[in-house]
């Protein structure tokens, strides 16, 4: 008899690598997700496959790049050609549950095309992405039915229409006036909601009530945080745990805006990077951003205790990550999107009960990985089939368990900008807003459709400041950056209607099929 | 009142560009293709997307490149989630009918997973590939109810339950026994068909049996020979029609056997190659080849004699091709597939009856254009919307109109051989037996998966038979094709659950949705 096994994969949204304590940021407390990773393996070098929440998680959730997945910005729907990760879970007998965010848009001509637009279950389920969605709430935007948050903030007293914006992102400014997080001004004050009825309390109730009711029952759980993604207001009294000098200081100089990428230059020109420009912003959004994070922690401190205490964690494969970063105003840039470590590089912490990852506990292990690794990780953990002639990401678990295999060099992540402003202030067509970032140990190589490289060395410049794309000594190294992007590319798996098994049995048969060509 | 508009498009399988007399050849008769490019565009360089049937074909359907719609090789089923010629056609109002070979594969899987099994119109389409097939007849092994071929045979007197391996494809050996056209040796026989009922005659009919009960309605026909394609054995009088003499010179020299490319070596190990090793072979086969294209021909007087009477000249844009060329023993190989001209480069005749196009009648353009050209092409003649989120290639009426619009400089090709006894001789996985090709005026170059490259200097060695691929002297030229090679990777269309101006729309928008980050 197979041991019952369990997946509990955490996405938070929004989340820098290097703003949990284990990660190395000296003031904020996350004692939980330290715990974790002191049971588990801490991945020092993760990254995610597009620094925007559509992209990435389209990557984690079809174990392919953007280029194969085809969804390459936040409002491009994944086609229901994709396969997805709970399609390959059901498959394997196994549901798929969501508690919380994933960000899929509906492909609802592929739908109509399909004849798949009315209520079948088929529909549903494509519709979701292949999630069966306990509480599906993306934030950010007032939900929909599919979320039971609204209801819940009115059964809890915040009566309103639309009580998330009215409670959970509203504050009390200096007069007693509702001012609203939307404004990142307004990030120093406390959120209307109280703590117990926050986005981040309410999705890990949502969690704990589903393990409590799936009881000895196996399962595989997606709970996904919206935080601590904007709008940046904590409730209390996590508004105000931390002081602007318990930040990391902003990673920037005067000299980043002279001769920069042009590309980068739009970026600046938009108003969440015209935000940040200032110290005063850095300085009031930080800190909520970090209590955000340490609330995170608190909630999954309440559920590892849960499990805990039910058993649950000698049977579950706990992943956590996130699906991009935040610069803060790193770099004079707002948000996400560009292809620098802030953003593209996720904390990523495995833990692995099995008695094979014993070895490994505790430890930090510094090999890349990426979004993509993670359905493979998680179906061979299942004992399910790797979809090779589909999947792009490598399974994990040779590298929890203590092995040496043979393993990748660099990641790679992509960008379509063609919805942004910066691609109208380049004048571009939305065809040729894109870009491909490969990233080694030492070189951080960017290749932009009609714009200048972008290249930096990390040994000599971690931060990102000098940017060697358009130094004549380098292009040997840009050479062979474009050189690993083109094999990258023939990489990519599109023929994804025969399995390679079916290749391997079809080799050379044309004469069982009655074929006979070439005979003398 | 928009003026009445039909489209032929019309197809041999197999044929080598330098096989008509309008395109050089010294012996081939011709007459009726010689007529059509008199009146026509004959592009001189002409280039499909794959050297095999199945992928050049999907190429020729979708507008797409096989990285791009996944269908690499004959067995691998073209995606449901492919938009194929028929679904545009139909999306504007016309149907896309189909006389004879498409190499369509059912995506079985594709369809089950999507519900699509059962007998609903959408499955049939989708199982065609979205043709209307008045008679679907792929040859080359027994045509299944999709095709009437087999009853005509027999209500014609070839009684046998398999009359085309009895009939068509067999011939009377020199004491009276039956001998198959599966063996070359016997192509020098006349077939066991009458020429009226062979598979070129009967294709024929079909189609002008189509074009009589249209009368006056408008329509798009897609005529597909299977013919000059194996089995080579040509109806009396085709068969001796010409002489080995009248045949064009192998194109072959021992130094090409010295040093050969690894991937090229192993195919020269196949049957098809080891038979077409011998001059003997390629002195049978190729008369018969010959007569089988003056057969075509002959048969394409009939279709455009009837279409001059009945006035379809005058509304009918007419594109003739083929889906690849033909070894024949050049090179010392056999088939297609490979990255020579011989195979690459095919007819490609367009006849455009429209007043616009009266300044290019009868010339030779020598621009470069490619089996993805045919789709846009065709949409734009009708007047549909071009789906430039999804379409690879280029319309080809603004040359067709002697216009100078700026135009591409290489075309691409690619080759999986996955499912080839040279995979297996080189002792690859199914996933890492690819390749991808760039042929511009001067170069044809190849990259292989783990193999070394292949370059060619056409202006010096317009035969190919100098490998430069490992020449030190030319890492410049390669490193060059690489380059080119990895833009063109940038270039392919992935992003297809959105249109362009759905994107343009969709810029910069966020507040109209409700979203406001990034404000102070």
């Amino acid at each position: 008899m197979t041991q019952r096994k369990n997946v509990l994969f955490i996405m938070a949204d929004q989340l820098r690598a290097d703003h949990l304590a284990c990660y190395g940021h000296p003031h904020i407390r996350t004692p939980n997700l330290d715990a974790l990773a002191a049971k588990g393996v801490r991945f020092d070098r993760a990254f995610v496959n597009s620094g925007v929440c559509g992209p990435s998680r389209m990557s984690y959730y079809t174990g392919r790049y953007p280029s194969t997945h085809g969804a390459t910005w936040n409002r491009v729907p994944l086609s229901v050609g994709e396969v997805t990760m709970g399609e390959y879970l059901r498959a394997g007998g196994h549901k798929l549950v969501l508690a919380g965010k994933t960000h899929i848009m509906v492909d609802h001509k592929g739908l109509e095309r399909l004849a798949l637009d009315g209520g079948s279950e088929l529909a549903r389920l494509l519709k979701t992405g292949g999630f069966e969605e306990i509480d599906r709430y993306d934030g950010h935007h007032e939900p929909g039915e599919e979320s039971g948050y609204p209801a819940y903030l009115r059964r809890h007293g915040y009566q309103s229409d639309d009580p998330w914006t009215d409670f959970v992102i509203s504050a009390r400014g200096p007069d007693g006036e509702t001012v609203s997080g939307w404004h990142m001004r307004n990030a120093r004050y406390p959120s209307l909601v109280e703590e117990k009825h926050s986005e981040t309390a309410y999705m890990t109730d949502q969690a704990l009530s589903f393990m409590e009711r799936m009881g000895d029952e196996p399962w595989v759980l997606h709970l996904s945080y919206v935080k601590p993604h904007w709008p940046y207001i904590a409730p209390a009294p996590y508004h105000d745990m931390y002081s602007a000098e318990q930040c990391l200081p902003v990673v920037r100089n005067d000299a980043e805006l002279n001769n920069a990428h042009p590309v980068v230059e739009a970026y600046r020109q938009q108003e969440e990077c015209v935000s940040f420009a200032s110290d005063t912003c850095v300085n009031t959004v930080r800190p909520a951003y970090q209590g955000l994070i340490t609330q995170l922690d608190d909630h999954l401190g309440r559920l590892f205790d849960f499990m805990s205490r039910n058993g649950l964690m000698d049977n579950t494969l706990i992943i956590f990550t996130a699906d991009h970063g935040d610069f803060l105003g790193d770099h004079w840039l707002g948000e996400k999107e560009l292809f620098y470590d802030t953003v593209q590089r996720v904390p990523f912490i495995v833990y692995d009960p099995s008695p094979e990852a014993n070895a490994t506990r505790g430890k930090v292990d510094d090999r890349m990985v990426e979004a993509v690794d993670v359905l493979p990780t998680m179906l061979s953990w299942l004992g399910l089939p790797l979809a090779s002639h589909r999947l792009e990401g490598r399974d994990l678990q040779p590298l929890l368990h203590g092995k040496q295999p043979p393993w990748r060099d660099c990641v790679f992540s992509e960008l379509d900008y063609s919805y942004r402003l910066a691609r109208v202030i380049r004048d571009k067509s939305p065809s040729n807003a894109k870009a491909w970032s490969l990233r080694s140990d030492r070189w951080r190589y960017v290749y932009w459709l009609d714009e200048p490289e972008q290249l930096y060395d990390l040994h000599a410049d971690p931060e990102q400041f000098n940017d060697l794309g358009r130094s004549a000594e380098h292009e040997h190294i840009r050479e062979e950056c474009r050189e690993r992007l083109l094999q990258w590319f023939t990489s990519l798996k599109r023929r994804t209607t025969v399995t390679e098994e079916e290749v391997e049995r079809g080799t050379n048969a044309y004469k069982k099929a009655g074929v006979f060509f070439g005979q003398w």
